[in-house]
C-alpha cells in the first residue's frame, strides 16, 4: 500500500467542480492579472487559463500554484487545449494583436477577427451557457466579433468596456474631493478610450449633483476645469504605458470585479459593452458601454440615462463608426 | 410605464439561482449564527432560512435582509414551505428538542427522531443532491437517523461533530502557548461533547508533537496538567450555556467554515461525524466524528489516525452504546 | 523546564496591542452582534468588551474566544473594568435601558443619560484620542450627551444614526427595482426612527434620478407608492421587534461597515449622526444624522445636501424637540 | 466657492495615515506582486513604493491607484524619496541586483550589499520601529547585511526566507495526497534556495506522521520517491523563470501572508530567515529560516524542531559558508 492509501480511507470520488470555472484566454500582462485579481481575491476556486505559448503557460501556473497555501487552496489549470475549459461559466478573452506602425485600425480589427475566430468557437463548443466576457481591444467591435462567432444570445456578450475608464474618473473625482471613489457616483459610456464620453450631468456625491453646485462642470467655461480629469482619463493608459510598458492591475481588478457580480449573481450596476440596437438613438446592432444590470445570466437590463444632446450624438457617431468597419470585417457565413 | 421600465431595459431574465444555495433548518440561536456567519463572511450568495415558526422566520429574515447593503447582496429567503429549499447544495439541520427533566437520552434521541421525519425527507425531496449537514444534538446518532430517513450515500450525511471540540481544544492550546490557534495541530475525536477522545500522540506545532517534548502529555501523570485543557473543552458548553443561556457564535463560524471548505471544493481535513463502520474495529454502521477530507462531494475520505489502546476503546465504547440505541429507535422501514 | 519552554526559543516580548482596538459597552444582542460582525469580517484584530453582568460577559466571551480558529486570531477580551479598553480606536457603545410603559421619552433620555455617566467618562480617561460610537437608543441626544460627558471634539462623536435607516431604505428600493442594494443611491437623514426624512431628490440609479423619471416620487400624488417604502422604513424595526424581541443582525452590520470605514480612513460617505449646528438653518448644539465623510479622525465633513422646504422644516423640527430636552436633563457641570 | 467647498462642510483635518503603513522598496516583478497581494488582499490600506526608476514608479503607481474603485480605497503613494516611507510598520525590501555570468557569488553579495548601504539606513531613519522584511536575494546573509546596517533588534530583521519554499512543498505534498495544502502541515528550513532542507520528520496531516506510515519517506530508499518533491521545489525556481522570465505571484503571496500576521499580532507560525545563533549547534550570527511565530514585534519566538544530525550538519554547513562570506563583506563601521 502507498503512503496515501495507508493516511486516506477513500469514501468518494472528489468532484472535478465545484460550479465555478472561469477561463482566461491570454497569458499576458491583463491576462495573468485578471487571472491573479480573481484567485487572490479569492472570487472562484477554479480557473482554467489558456494560451498557444506552452512555457509562458506552464511558467504561470505553477507560480500561481506555489502560491496556494496563502489563498483558498482553488483549482488551477492551464492548457493549450480547449477541453480543459468545459462547463466554465465565464470565458474571459485577453488575447490578441497590438497596433502595428502604419497599419490602419481595421486592419488590426481584422487581425484580431481572425484570431477570435481560433479562441471563440471552441470556448462556446465546450462551455455551451458560457459568458463571453471581452476584454481584448478594441473591445467594443470584438464584442460584435465574438457574438457573431459565438452564436451566443446578447445578454452572454460583455465588454469589459468602460469599466475600466469609469473606475479611472472616479479615482481623480475623489482625488479633487479628499473622499474614496466608492462614494463618488460617475460614470463613463460609450467606447471604451478615446472618443469616451463622461456624463457629467450625473455625477454625484450622497444624491448631491455637482452640476447643481458648478453649472459650469466639465464644460470649457467651467473655471475649476473638471473637464481635464476626462482627459486624464484619457490620457492615463497611454502614460501607464508609457510608464512602465503595459497596463495590468487596474483592468485585472476591474474584471475581476465584474466575475465577483456575474458568479454570485448580484445584479451590480457596471458600465460594460453591451448590444446597445434601440437605445440612444442607435439603430445598428454595435456594442458600446452603457451602465448595465450584471447576474448570472450576464446582462440583465440596461440603465436608460438621459443624455444631452452632445453627449448622443458621440454616442451615435462611435456606433456609425463601428457599424461601418463591423460589415468590412471578414466573417464565417 | 414604471419608474423601473422607464430606468431598466430589460434585456434577459435574472437568474433564480447562483448554484451556491445553503439551506438552514431551525432559526434559534445556533441555526442564526450559522446563517449570519456564512452571509457576512460571504460564502453563500444565496441563503434559506426555514423553520415552522413563521413569526421568527419574518423577523429574522428582515433582519438579515436589511443588512444587504453591508455584505454582498446575497438572496435570503425564509419560509416554512420547503419548495423554497430546491436546489440546495447544502442543508444545514439545527432544529431539535432539548433534554427534559427527568428524559432519558434515548427519549430524547426518539423525540428529535421523529422531528428529523418531518425535516430530512422533504429537504431531500427538494435537493436529491444535497450534502446534510446535521447541527442538532446529539449530532452523531442524528447523522445516522438522517442517513436512514434520507437515503443518501454515506459521503453525503456530514455532523459538525468535534469540529467544535477541536476549536475549543486549539484555542486553549494555543492560549497556552501563546501562539495562534491555527498554527496549533490537535484533534479531538469520537462522540461529540462528554465523551470526547483528544489525540494526544498527534498535537504539533511545526511537525513538533509536544509528547515527544514532554511524554506525560495529557495524562494523570503530566505536572504541567494539560489534560485540563481536555476537561475544560468538555465543560465548556455547559460553562457558556450557564452564562449565557446557550452557544451560537463558535458553532456558527466552524459551521461556516465546513461550508466554504464544502462548497468550494477546498478538500480540506476537519473533524466531522461520519459513518465509521471498518475503522478502529468498529463493526456497526455508526457516526462519530474522525479527521475527513471535505469536498463538493462531501465526505471524499477519512484519515487514518494511529491511536492507542484506551483510545480506540473510548470509540469502540461510543459506538456499541450509539448502535444499541440506534436499534432501539423508531425509524419508518 | 515547561514544555512551552521546551518548544519555543523566546526572542521578544509580543506586542499587546495591534494598534485598532475596538471597543463594545453592552453585550446584549445589538453589542454582540456587533462584536461578531466586525470579528467575522476581519475588520479588528483585537476586540474588548465592556458590562457589568459579569455571567454574560464571560459566556460571550468564552463563545467567541472558541471560534478563533475560525478568524484571524482576534484577540479578545472581556472585563467589567474599564481599564482593559486602553488604547480603543473606538468605543462603540450599546448599553443603555428601553422605554418602560407609560414613561416619558425625556424620562428614558434622563435614565440613560445617568447610565452614560457610568461609561463615557471611563472610556475616555483610558483613550483619549478615541471616537465614541454612540448605538443606544435615542441615539441623537445620546451623542449630545456624550459629547458633553467626553469633552471630545465633534468629529470624535458619531451616532449610529440612520446608517441603518438608510440601509433597510436601499433594500426595499433595490428588491422593488430588481438590482443591487449597492447600486442604488439613497438617502434617510435626520433623526433615528419614526421623524427620519427620506431625500427623495437625490435618489439616483448610475446618476439617473428616479424623480426625474417620475416627479411624483415619495408624494402623495404617486400612482406607484414609493412612499410606502419609507414607511416600510419606519415600521420595520418595530415589526422585526414583534416577530423575534429585538433587531441585532442588521445593525451589527452598519456599525462593522462604520468601524471599518473609520480604522482604515476610507473616507467614505455614510449617514450617520453629527452636530448638525449651522447646517439646514439648526442654530443648536444638537445631533442629527447626515450624509458624512468617515476617516481615522472621525467626521472629516459634512455633505451639504440641497434639500426642499418641508425636509429642511422636518429637520428643523426634530432639532428644537432636540434642544429643548437636551436643556432639561441633568448633566454634570 | 469651489466645488468642494460647496459640497462639503469642514468638519476635521482628515488623517494622514492609518496606522497600518507598508513601504515596498523596488518596483520590479516581485516588488509589485507583494504591494499588489497585500492591496487586493486588504491587508493594509497605506501602501507606499519606493525605487529609483521615476517613470516605471509613476506607471506602477497610476496603474494601482486606477484600480481604487475595485479595492478598499487604499493610500497608495510613490516616491523615490525615503520621507515618503516615514512611520513604516514594515518596510519590504524587494530591490537587488541579479547574479552576472562569471560573477562570484561572494561578487553578487558584495553588490547587494552596497544597494542594501542606500537604502536601509533611510528606511530605519524615517521608520525606527519598522520591521525590516528582506526579500531581496540571496535573503539569508542579506538579513544580516540589513541587520548591520539598521541597528535594529534583531526580532524586528525578518527574511521572508524558505516560507516561499515550503508553500511549494505543501502545494507538491498535497497534489499527491489529493488534499489542501493547508492540511499539510511540513517545513522546509536552512537557506532560502538550492541547500533548503526539508524536515521529513514533521510531515503530518492531521498529526499522522507520514514516516510513521512510510519509514523510508524522504530517503534515498523509498518506493514512492517522496524525495522527488524537495527536488522540485529546487528546481522549480529555475523552471518558472525558464518558462516566464521570473517568479513574482507565489513570493507576493508569501509576503502578503506574513504581513497579515505580522500587522494583525497573529502570532502565527511561518518559516523565515531569523537569526539563527545559539541553535541546532550554530555559533555564530547567521540567518536561516527556521518556524517562528510573528506578531506585531517581529519574530517572537522560533520553534524548536528536533532535527536528525544530517538535517542539523546541512544547517551548520550553511551557516558556516555564511559565515565566512559575511566576514569578507565591506561593511560600515
Amino acid at each position: 500500500m502507498t503512503t496515501k492509501e495507508l493516511l486516506l480511507n477513500a469514501v468518494a470520488q472528489p468532484a472535478q467542480d465545484a460550479g465555478d470555472r472561469i477561463t482566461v484566454v491570454g497569458v499576458g500582462a491583463v491576462g495573468m492579472a485578471c487571472a491573479f485579481s480573481i484567485l487572490s481575491q479569492g472570487y472562484s476556486s477554479d480557473v482554467v487559463l489558456i494560451d498557444v505559448m506552452k512555457d509562458k503557460l506552464k511558467g504561470e501556473l505553477m507560480d500561481l500554484q506555489h502560491g496556494s497555501l496563502f489563498m483558498r487552496n482553488p483549482r488551477i489549470n492551464a492548457s493549450t487545449d480547449y477541453t480543459a475549459t468545459a462547463g466554465s461559466k465565464i470565458c474571459i478573452v485577453t488575447a490578441g494583436a497590438r497596433q502595428l506602425d502604419g497599419e490602419t485600425r481595421l486592419d488590426l480589427v481584422q487581425r484580431n477577427t481572425d484570431i477570435m475566430k481560433h479562441i471563440i468557437p471552441p470556448l462556446v463548443k465546450h462551455s455551451p451557457n458560457t459568458i463571453l466576457l471581452i476584454v481584448s481591444n478594441p473591445c467594443d467591435i470584438l464584442c460584435y466579433v465574438a457574438w457573431k462567432l459565438s452564436g451566443l444570445p446578447q445578454n452572454r456578450i460583455i465588454g469589459s468596456g468602460t469599466n475600466l475608464d469609469t473606475s479611472r474618473f472616479r479615482f481623480l473625482i475623489a482625488s479633487k474631493l479628499g473622499i474614496a471613489p466608492t462614494s463618488v457616483h460617475a460614470w463613463i459610456i460609450g467606447e471604451h478610450g478615446d472618443s469616451s464620453v463622461p456624463v457629467w450631468s450625473g455625477i454625484n456625491v450622497a444624491g448631491v449633483r455637482l452640476r447643481d453646485l458648478n453649472p459650469d462642470l466639465g464644460t470649457e467655461h467651467d473655471k475649476e476645469n473638471w473637464k481635464e480629469l476626462h482627459e486624464k482619463v484619457v490620457s492615463s493608459a497611454y502614460e501607464v504605458i508609457k510608464c512602465k510598458g503595459y497596463t495590468n492591475w487596474a483592468i485585472g481588478l476591474s474584471v475581476s470585479a465584474l466575475v465577483h457580480t456575474l458568479l454570485n449573481n448580484v445584479n451590480r450596476v457596471h458600465a460594460v459593452s453591451t448590444c446597445v440596437k434601440g437605445l440612444h438613438g442607435i439603430e445598428d446592432d454595435v456594442f458600446l458601454s452603457l451602465p448595465a444590470v450584471l447576474g448570472e445570466n450576464g446582462i440583465i437590463s440596461i440603465v436608460s440615462q438621459k443624455l444631452t444632446d452632445t453627449e448622443e450624438a458621440a454616442l451615435q457617431k462611435a456606433a456609425k463608426v463601428m457599424s461601418e468597419e463591423q460589415q468590412k470585417l471578414k466573417l464565417p457565413k
